[in-house]
């Protein structure tokens, strides 16, 4: 790799101590947020300190700020949320936990078939002078990383979760102060999460390479091709998590991490790695490339998602003639939103192809990436203001107080889409890197469109992400129609519910919707984790490769489209309640027919934006992670369609 | 070619007796059509022959069948219809024949200066043995195909409109008869269409090529670069005409007839071209399986949009929660109608490639084309049964009436939607044929996926289906606004109007329609036609074959799915509408909230399954063939920014 700017110690060091800094950064913050006190947690358990949380709250002369009752109702909120977001999160550990033995034993049983379970060495595929250790070694060692990333990933979506649960309520009670405090608690807890998510995965796979290191020594070509499972692990827990909960566990979707191994999976003498490579300035293009491509895609993502632009006040002013005219606006500014984003992407793959090849591509990906932290928190706040409004209207707060939860939500979806546009930009970035690795390890020379193999492979592909999102769409709307019938059921059965005198029976709704997200996610986990298998061991490794690229570049459209799609529509509704403009006001107020119709524009978008759209990312990345791991099997055994005709 | 079964006379004779038999069939059945008598003719022609009209009215004794009124009201506001829609099409012929002229010249010169407009011979690209005739005369010819080929489609759109409004008003008044009445005058009229458009074009086609033989005696590869332009100005025509009137003018869009011409693009000598390929019944198994994978694709089609299925049945209960569930339903509908279709096509791909290579998969296109006259048939009954209907709304004629007419028109949107299967269909299998002959005249010989310049073609190409739906979803979104604005000011302003005394100013709303039409499918008419131009100019062949292969296995699932979920929207309505069974009556009837929200899915889905949808076919094949008419200037001159980098 030429003159390098560190040395390998350096490296070595470097690594472990960036994360760490990351964690503890990520404490401090979570300092400063614990700082904002919750009484009902006082007052439960040392009612002498009430005096303190007083003066506290006396500072300031805001409204509702000496109301015991609303800090207690909020409390008691954030504790229901929490405790519900627990009790639905190890229920779905355990599904994800049975899936997790059953996949670690199959890539142990696959990887270690392909050389009958010999405990032999053999010559490197890449560098057949050396030796190698054994395909069972490899087998063996996958199967842990696999699980490690699993658990890691599971980790950080539990952490992600106690995390937010823990700052809602906190935003809602800073809202009192003024929106300025309310948007510094709820951001500072996003960085908690940002950056300690992505130290610990940083930590654990650096860990998890240097244990390797022992057995492998300078067999460079068993460790990467073992460590890949460490990204299939967190990428497998990620999609199911996306999909299942919608808990943001994307924190633990390595896709970072990950790239870092493709710097040696591409053999020196690939011809698609330039000698030329070798020059640091062309890797710090490609990572500057990566990074422009990610603010580009960040700024359009802003101006498609936030209602300060012309295209989602376009889309507020639709609702005037109802939600017909909502939806199609809607659509249609998704469908548009994908245009520079791609070009982005399109401009950068170039670039730093040109540049590095293939390793080019990983290190534009690892530059787009290099905001991950702060896009986590980015990110995480958008769920965090979005609950704290919640609360404030179920706390019964003030008019007011929910108005500035609004505005904080209104900022949080478009966050929310930035950090989905980042995540998307990456994702396509690293599975081309991956889908590269996967191509080489697999022995494919081209990947040749005209080819039938690859052709019918390309279009299958391009039809998976809509398979999967009519299933993830289709779920989340028969759960949400399950839910409808069950509140009418109660408003019916229950005595007293209308007029407020009884309470209603949260425990089944919450049942209802816990049952339908596992059992709905289900056909879409095993869609993209079988996908892979099925065509790689009946189709072989050129079909295989057709049907990545066609993932890949259908997914990509689809995914930012709904992102942008389902924050427009919900932006526009907030433009229209917030009435901040004489336009927005002619629109609204709250119950006005265009703010009707912007209502359902506002539900339409929510599978889009929170479920089908951001899980794509995941699919892409999924299925070229796992088509890596198994690449030596396919390579050996795979095809099997094709050499019975 | 290997024996043949009919001699080339024999062929020669057969291709224009087809024709001709398909002539003389149309007009039989205009024929019938026309024995049902608007009155209103024959009233203002000569009034002694009134009474033969009623003897043929009495001959049932249906309600409102000698209702005078009634029936000079259809005639009226039949040849208002036609009056609008031949003003509209005469109005934008204008347009198209301006952006004829400019690109006939275009084809002209590009194509001239591929070898320096020199009038001398020059060895021919494919046998170099052999002279061809110089490209000079290839410019010439080309350019003169291109203008018959966009004056075919102009003329088949015309006569597909004259049909449609003929038959109208004739399905209404037949509907007083009974269903069964008003449905064969429908369907007849669908045939005329069909059979003659479908006759026509290719008898056209003929001739120009037996005119053009004249020239270029044995020259095959002169021949068919020229005769490629006749499906370009074809192709061109029927996208402005489906993007800026939505008449059906696809008819003329001449991928069937085009296919032809790929039977000698191919090589002989071409790698792709197994010598094999000579034995008739692999052919003929071609055809088959092009036939089967069209009726899978019809079948499925038709599954997932008629009434008589759960897809739409689920769709319309959706409604009970209103319409954001109904679009979530729907839009889910739409994705997953895709599987299914895409397998079908796969197969016929691989299956087709592996018998005969592209020239395969050309006759497999023609296989499922094959039924192109029934195919146009049902699918210009669907908007013939719809016009029905609202002559009948507008008529005042009874509720009865109007259910049948419903009745005819559910019907006709699975017809639609069958055939818009159909077309979607056999443009993916013609456009990798042309997309194969593209890459075989370009002189590119593998297109790598791994390769930048193939990559961010093909990323690129995934995106512009959506970009061009965004440009017409807009579109017609935009228009819609403009005419309920125009509606309410004509309320507010025209004294009368509401109370039904006064009438309304439809000129004013026919020339916004019009206007906005017309304005609008100029930028999506403008990136399909720009496209491949200036990735082939400025990127060069390698990437404009990345952008065809994009553009199609994209393209194909936006066009399939859109078609289909509006297909189920509109269904879902009139299942609602129609109450025909237990489950349907317990959500109307026709006012109710779930009508309501049904009735906004219709709305969303027009759109979708009338503009943005099937136009992205001609898309598809459009840029297919545009390139191919354009390689040699791309393959000589092409490439300006890579080369100059």
């Amino acid at each position: 790799m030429g003159s390098e700017l560190l040395s390998d110690l350096a490296t070595e060091i470097v690594i472990p101590v960036c994360a760490v800094v990351g964690i503890i950064f990520s404490l401090v913050q979570w300092f400063l947020v614990s700082r904002v006190k919750v009484s009902h947690e006082r007052q439960a358990t040392s009612p002498n300190s009430k005096k303190n949380g007083y003066n506290d709250y006396l500072i300031e002369e805001e409204e509702g700020l000496n109301d015991h009752n609303v800090v207690a109702k909020c409390a008691e909120i954030q504790s229901a949320i929490s405790e519900g977001a627990t009790s639905f999160l190890l229920t779905e550990y355990q599904y994800v936990g049975i899936f997790m033995v059953a996949f670690a034993i199959l890539i142990f049983l696959f990887l270690g078939s392909v050389d009958g379970f010999s405990t032999k060495s053999h010559a490197c595929t890449y560098n057949p002078q050396k030796m190698c250790k054994p395909a069972l070694a490899t087998a063996i060692f996958s199967t842990v990383s696999f699980v490690l990333g699993a658990i890691t990933s599971v980790l950080s979506g539990f952490l992600g979760m106690k995390i937010a649960t823990y700052a809602n309520a906190r935003t809602t009670l800073e809202a009192r102060k003024g929106v300025g405090k309310a948007f510094i608690t709820a951001f500072r807890s996003g960085a908690v999460m940002g950056f300690l998510l992505a130290a610990n995965g940083l930590l654990v796979l650096y860990i998890t390479i240097n244990l390797f290191k022992l057995y492998y020594g300078d067999d460079w070509e068993g460790l990467f091709e073992s460590i890949t499972g460490y990204g299939l692990g967190g990428s497998s827990m990620a999609l199911f998590g996306r999909v299942g909960g919608g808990i943001y566990t994307k924190a633990a979707d390595v896709g970072a991490d990950l790239v870092g191994k493709l710097e040696r999976n591409i053999p020196e003498d690939d011809p698609r790695n330039p000698a030329k490579v070798v020059k640091n300035w062309q890797l710090f293009l490609c990572v500057c490339v990566g990074l422009w491509a990610g603010l580009i895609i960040g700024f359009v993502t802003e101006y498609y998602t936030s209602n300060t632009y012309s295209p989602v006040q376009d889309v507020a002013d639709s609702c005037r003639t109802g939600a017909a005219t909502n939806v199609i606006f809607g659509l249609a500014l998704g469908y548009k939103s994908v245009i520079i984003p791609i070009f982005a992407i399109a401009i950068s793959i170039y670039v730093s192809f040109s540049f590095a090849a293939m390793y080019g591509i990983a290190v534009a990906a690892l530059g787009m990436l290099s905001t991950i932290a702060t896009g986590l928190a980015i990110d995480a706040y958008g769920p965090i203001s979005d609950n704290a409004g919640g609360i404030a209207e179920m706390a019964g707060m003030s008019h007011r107080i929910r108005e500035r939860t609004d505005a904080l939500d209104a900022a949080g979806n478009t966050t929310a889409a930035i950090g989905k546009g980042f995540a998307i930009g990456s994702a396509a970035l690293v599975s081309l890197a991956l889908f590269g690795a996967f191509v080489s390890r697999a022995g494919i020379s081209t990947v040749d469109v005209l080819t039938p193999k690859v052709f019918i492979g390309l279009i299958v592909g391009a039809m998976l992400p809509y398979w999967f999102s009519a299933m993830t769409m289709k779920s989340v709307g028969s759960a949400a129609l399950k839910m409808v019938e069950e509140v009418r059921r109660q408003f019916n059965t229950i005595p007293g519910l209308m007029e407020g005198l009884a309470k209603p029976d949260y425990a089944t709704c919450v049942k209802i919707s816990t049952d339908a997200s596992l059992k709905e996610m289900i056909p879409p986990g095993a869609l993209v984790m079988l996908t892979p298998l099925i065509v790689g061991i009946f189709f072989g490794v050129e079909t295989l490769s057709g049907v990545l690229a066609g993932a890949l570049v259908s997914g990509v459209q689809i995914a930012i489209s709904a992102s942008n799609t389902g924050g427009a529509w919900d932006n526009a509704k907030k433009y229209i309640e917030a009435g901040a403009s004489e336009h927005a006001r002619t629109l609204g107020p709250k119950g006005s027919e265009p703010h009707k119709a912007a209502v359902i524009g506002d539900t339409i978008g929510d599978p889009l934006k929170d479920t089908s759209g951001p899980s794509l990312n995941i699919l892409i990345k999924l299925m070229a992670v796992e088509s890596l791991v198994f690449a030596p099997f396919f390579a050996t055994h795979g095809g099997l369609l094709f050499k019975i005709f």
